[in-house]
């Protein structure tokens, strides 16, 4: 398979996450939306809406979205639930994640960690909708280790990485115990370096 | 199943939509968000995210996020492709609605619909994202009567309400003929009411 995007991207470390947890072996071509490499016609060819990650099965044909690519990989695997409400559930957070969460906690970090906005300058309205993301996934996690059901699942994979670096765009983590217990056991799950070691590693990407 | 919701909202026609073309009997329960019903403890309790629609199984099992609702009620159905690579396909169509097309199309008619916003008077970046979103539906549907495969899908359904509510936001479809041509497609498939007639009744709700 090959991957087309960046792991200082969150969306992008999600496929990374599952390809690794599933043992699907990946090329990683590394596209930069900053740099214009999202809006070649090679890139449109592939994915029309421009955006990044997409990867291109063997058989050369193209999926994007990153929650789909995941729904993909993961097929009949244990990232997915077998009983049909508990899918749903998951499929209920991958939504969620992208309508709520990304838009609100990945673009206050992107535009402090790219655009080197002062987090005090951040729109206070994004900042608010992104703390009521966070507030939602720390009472949800409140008692439970996973978002759905008694093991990790996609929709944790897909929650993980834009939850993690979630302090570089200003958002506090230390006043949200549940939400740093489930990171943990995710790392722990997955076999991830702990966050301040790998977050080093993404940004010395630039 | 019970439905939560109001279909003023083209996240709720999609459930109706679904539901009846898989003849899932529901009864509708009128929730409107800008009369707070969504912010209220019942109504959080089935989805803290506070957001309609919402449905509750017969077993009392709550399920929200519209695009999760329609996979879940579409489960072995003609409407979610057999095959694999055009099922991951149509998720991500129904990802890409819910992060280009929803916060765009809906939200610029929501402006002027709901708040009175004159169309001359919207955020000129909103309009110009709405637009795009509609431009690559129509590239992709040219030459195609349906996003993914030979037949209509809950992608197609997912799409259809805010893209035929398009024109009260003031976009322009008449330019767009594939579009068109595909919403006419759909409505066939649906059984629905042709757009004039639907769009008037859907108004007289408020």
């Amino acid at each position: 398979m090959q991957l087309y995007g960046n792991f200082g991207s969150g969306n992008c470390l999600k496929v990374k996450y599952i390809a690794e947890a599933t043992s699907t072996p990946y090329v990683l071509h590394e596209i930069r939306t900053r740099s214009g490499q999202t809006s070649t016609p090679e890139f449109l060819a592939l994915n029309p809406a421009g955006q990044m990650p997409v990867v291109v099965l063997d058989d050369g044909r193209p999926l994007a979205q990153s929650n789909a690519i995941l729904r993909y990989l993961a097929h009949g695997t244990r990232f997915i639930p077998a009983d049909r409400y508990d899918a749903a559930k998951v499929d209920e957070w991958l939504f969620w994640e992208q309508y709520s969460h990304e838009p609100t906690v990945a673009v206050a970090r992107a535009r402090v960690v790219y655009d080197k906005q002062a987090i005090a300058d951040l729109d206070p309205t994004l900042v608010g909708r992104g703390n009521k993301a966070l507030d939602l996934m720390e009472a949800h996690l409140t008692g439970r280790t996973w978002l759905v059901g008694e093991t990790i699942t996609i929709a944790d994979i897909a929650l993980l990485p834009y939850t993690r670096q979630a302090p570089e765009g200003g958002f506090d983590l230390s006043s949200r115990p549940a939400i740093l217990r489930w990171i943990s056991a995710c790392e722990q799950e997955l076999g991830l370096p702990a966050l301040g070691a790998e977050a080093s590693k993404e940004q010395s990407h630039g």
